[in-house]
């Protein structure tokens, strides 16, 4: 009997994904069921079962994506040239966010909505779910620290104000990019760049002020 | 055959509205029926059906209770004599959310951890149902326009940054607020007042700007 190859379990995964995203998105997390999942993947109800032990583990790998697609770009920005300020913090994020397509762990295209609208429904079964919570809090707290890491550095260059504290501030960058995910899927936010703008003037500018203080 | 009063009508149906609350913060949404509600409320489950047409009901009900705890000091701050500061927009909101309780629509005191619970499930809620995001999108946009009056009051007193456009920027104040309760009520946040710090910190000010200008 041939097996199945590695690359073929790795394609097959991704497609289980990439249905219970589809499914989650339109008819929501509670409304699927791992059957569901496997019809909409055109895969046997007993083979989503061999790679995913529930459909709360794939919600937590797609809003994995999402939060990678949020903070990824925050982390690039540790140890970058330019001193990043807050508003640079918050404005790498907002592009990918308001783009129409990113990819996946599994390197697959995928709308943002679709993303999107699974990693809020996501935000109310962690609260349900101490597993689920406690691996989010841990992607928060990796994450958390490269924030603060550019904070500090912007501290240093003089484009973040000095008496924000790094390691908590990071909560109010963190706040601002969640609200920002929910204003984009639940109410109606389609103006990005003037939304980044926005956040451009609001956020203080350290650097500005540092200047205008000489 | 005596007939229920008023007054007695009311109180059952802020006991269904409370009840709804335990069920929904403890159990999740979706793992609640009508049946559970009204279990947990002490009457019929014909009873419940009298007062509400179905749990969607309730939880938009619950999450406007939600709704006005975040954003009614807001309001509060139009025509203010000190022109706010859009960190004193936010300021405003943080001190509610980070209480212990509040009260509802009918008066009865609540955890605000259990509002502040249901709120978040009823966002993933939003997605689905398109009477119940018409209405909380209604809600925003009243709201929304009574804090761009408050930006406009600002940025004519010099404490609201001049190149902020006031109408879309109430997004970027509403994205803070929520992306504040998901911190509260997912991730663990419990120093409220240093988060309120940092959010002074970063926010700017922008009177000491002009000051500085000068």
């Amino acid at each position: 009997m041939p097996r199945i190859t590695e690359a073929r379990r790795e394609a097959r995964r991704a497609e289980i994904v990439a249905a219970a995203r589809r499914c989650f998105s339109r008819d929501g997390f509670h409304q699927t069921s791992m059957p569901d999942i496997a019809k909409e993947a055109g895969v046997s109800a007993g083979a989503s079962y061999r790679y995913f032990a529930g459909k709360e583990e794939i919600i937590l790998e797609i809003a994995g994506d999402a939060f990678r697609m949020i903070f990824e770009p925050v982390e690039r920005l540790v140890g970058s040239a330019e001193a990043p300020s807050v508003a640079d913090l918050v404005s790498a994020s907002i592009d990918p966010v308001g783009g129409e397509e990113t990819v996946d762990a599994a390197g697959q295209v995928v709308p943002v909505d679709e993303l999107l609208r699974c990693a809020v429904q996501a935000w109310g079964e962690l609260l349900r779910h101490e597993g689920l919570r406690q691996r989010a809090v841990d992607g928060f707290e990796h994450v958390g620290q490269r924030m603060a890491e550019v904070l500090r550095q912007g501290q240093a260059a003089g484009t973040v104000p000095a008496d924000l504290d790094p390691d908590r501030g990071t909560r109010v960058v963190m706040a601002l990019l969640h609200g920002f995910v929910l204003q984009r899927v639940a109410f109606g936010l389609d103006d990005i760049e003037g939304f980044a703008q926005d956040v451009r003037a609001i956020l203080t500018d350290a650097g500005v002020l540092r200047t205008a203080d000489r």
